[in-house]
């Protein structure tokens, strides 16, 4: 009897989730599994028996290397909460049909911290029914807010991207001689991982941003706009990182206060989170009288393969090969996480954590990896965060743009 | 006696405005000139005699290369207009005893249409008073719309930014298995240069954009909403490139139908569009009913050297060259303008131009470029940009992010 396994790919994209894919397909393929299939459209696809068969779609080590090039969810993506067994058994039924109907002994499931969930559901259920299938969870969000895993694949390419944008915008806002602020929105609804790898556009040619602030930290506008005035005493140009997810003492969104436009996801997260920077501008304007401009760094954090971090890349690879070689050892409801064994030189190695320990929690920044005053983050943070940003995978250009890999 | 010259940088910032900077400089010192100064924040700062030693900056082989990988204005920019000589001599007084205090025998002005205006000013002044001073235009500007030249220095690395993250966002935009119509934004007040440059996105790989809005041709609400339809029926996610400078019939910016925030900047231009983008999304989940999400480009699209166009930097480089070889030679009230002398192969060169014919006009996309229904670039189109995005110039990576210059 063959070994066949599929691999699904969920939640919001990243720059590193095909890495991820390359690494259960390639690692599978080597260790004798038979069909590896993929489901499009995550386990919402899986539902309605949408799979592929990807030994038809990887024709060679080029598609594998375009694979890793092009940003987002190849096998496409959902957002879908699987329900609770109390609730509604007739979900897990259908699953469990089909992994029988194509003779699926693993399945693998790349996401962040909705897809542990489901993933520990289906290993739950599995045990419940003494299925053999196995459940194993591959890390996989920009927000770097798993718990159990040193940081997240998706993580280090967004990190990269946004200290070389935010370098970039720098020398973009000073070119004129007049006093000015800039605030760049940065994603990260409940974490500041996001808006703290702002500090890594700091090097020997500039000092990065003036100022970060990270949702860990209530905003005191009082705080905030003196430094912001002090900075302004010793800079023409004061550069300002804001997480979107900054809020009140009383713990209302800053862009709240300028929007009342909030739609929840089908997780109950809030979906869109806009204006935070425009708020932040606003108020320097009233209250400082200069020149302020708000902007937003957008999707792009999170779909930026031209810029992804070669460790990144090859971590959430290692990610996906371990998930393979651990169901294959028999394992079940873990999560493929990734484990720093020391900092100088950098060393990363996989290892496996309980699901359930991982599914719905939110890790988030340390406090004391943020300045006391709650306007910056340490050396610690960017000791953290500086390896997870290292080298580089030249995209393909053809044309004068990067080619990409497609699922039609 | 020696020969001196003086550099500077005015306008908006580009990603290669810096090549020219150093094609000024390189070619200056090959040829034998004695100083070359370079002027901080254009010619606002030549008024205040704020002057620096090229020499003492671009201290060998390596700063050259960093300057060329450096986005905005090294030396810093302006947005000044020199007055009329009929309302202000005194300016023009200032000006060329600044030149005679540091024994200037040219001035090279890099920047668009404002700077020609200011090359054309001080040339005809210098015929006026009978000076030998000669002065030369180098263009710069990302939205292409100089006069007498084939393309400006810096379109081609906007282009390709706009191309590229054009085909990461698609790939974000068609992760979910959900109609949606995703409008990106994207700069161009008056021409549709870079709307259009958004058809690069097209290749073997993707079809780019479904529908390209473009200033030059007024918005017809119902035949866009038609379009969006149309393609609705065909195909999942629609993907829309807007300029911001889009306007309908009656030539009122879509921008002004969200927001009536537009001040304008020192030279009468409106200096904030914002919001096409949120109008045409609008507009479309109004009427159409379905997913519509907004994205403007921002700022990065001048700035992201990390992106730039080799073929852009090696021509910007080239049109500064050109220009100082040309006062050597004794010609003054000239552009440094680029001719592109065939397509297969790509081969472009450097003429001079009569500045006085390009300053203060503009230079749109020809409508036989864009398609009868308004809604799309022609192949003629395509085939005059696709070479001004070929090549790429490795930023370099220091700690995971891209080295650059600055002038402090």
């Amino acid at each position: 009897m063959g070994f066949n396994i599929v691999v699904g790919q969920s939640g919001g994209p990243t720059a590193v989730i095909n890495s991820s894919l390359a690494g259960v397909y390639e690692t599978a393929k080597k260790m004798g599994v038979d069909k590896v299939y993929g489901m499009k459209f995550g386990i919402e696809g899986f539902l309605q028996d949408s799979l592929v068969d990807l030994d038809s779609l990887f024709t060679g080590d080029m598609s594998i290397e375009l694979l890793k090039r092009t940003p987002s969810s190849y096998l496409g993506s959902c957002r879908f909460k699987l329900p609770e067994l109390s609730q509604d058994e007739d979900t897990y039924k259908i699953i469990f049909s089909i992994l029988k109907k194509y003779d699926i002994q693993a399945m693998f499931y790349i996401g962040g911290n909705d897809s542990m969930d489901t993933i520990a559901k289906l290993s739950t259920y599995a045990m419940t029914i003494s299925s053999p299938i196995r459940f194993i969870g591959v890390p996989k969000t920009i927000d770097n807010d798993l718990m159990l895993t040193d940081h997240t694949p998706g993580y280090g390419s967004a990190a990269k991207y946004i200290a070389t944008i935010l370098k970039e915008m720098i020398c973009d806002s000073t070119v004129y001689n007049i006093r000015s602020v800039t605030v760049a929105e940065i994603m990260g609804r409940h974490a500041g991982w996001l808006a703290g790898a702002a500090s890594l556009a700091a090097g020997d040619d500039g000092e990065g941003p003036d100022i970060i602030l990270l949702p860990e930290v209530p905003f005191d506008p009082e705080v905030f706009l003196k430094r912001v005035d002090d900075l302004q005493h010793s800079k023409s140009n004061v550069i300002i990182a804001a997480s979107e997810g900054v809020k009140t003492k009383e713990g209302v969104y800053l862009c709240d206060l300028v929007s009342t436009a909030g739609q929840l996801d089908a997780f109950g997260h809030k979906a869109i989170l806009s204006g935070t920077s425009r708020y932040l501008s606003d108020l320097i304007s009233k209250n400082l009288g200069c020149k302020s401009r708000a902007i937003e760094f957008s999707t792009l954090q999170r779909c930026a393969s031209h810029l992804a971090s070669r460790t990144d890349i090859s971590e959430a690879y290692m990610a996906g090969g371990a998930a393979v070689k651990a169901a294959l050892a028999g394992e079940t409801g873990k999560m493929s996480a990734l484990k720093r064994l020391h900092n100088h030189p950098y060393l990363c190695v996989s290892e496996m954590v309980d699901v359930h320990a991982v599914a719905n929690l939110e890790k988030k920044v340390p406090l004391e990896w943020i300045t006391s005053d709650g306007t910056h983050v340490t050396k610690d943070f960017v000791h953290y965060a500086r390896p997870l940003i290292q080298g580089e995978l030249s995209p393909m250009f053809v044309n004068g743009v990067p080619m990409h890999m497609h699922l039609h």
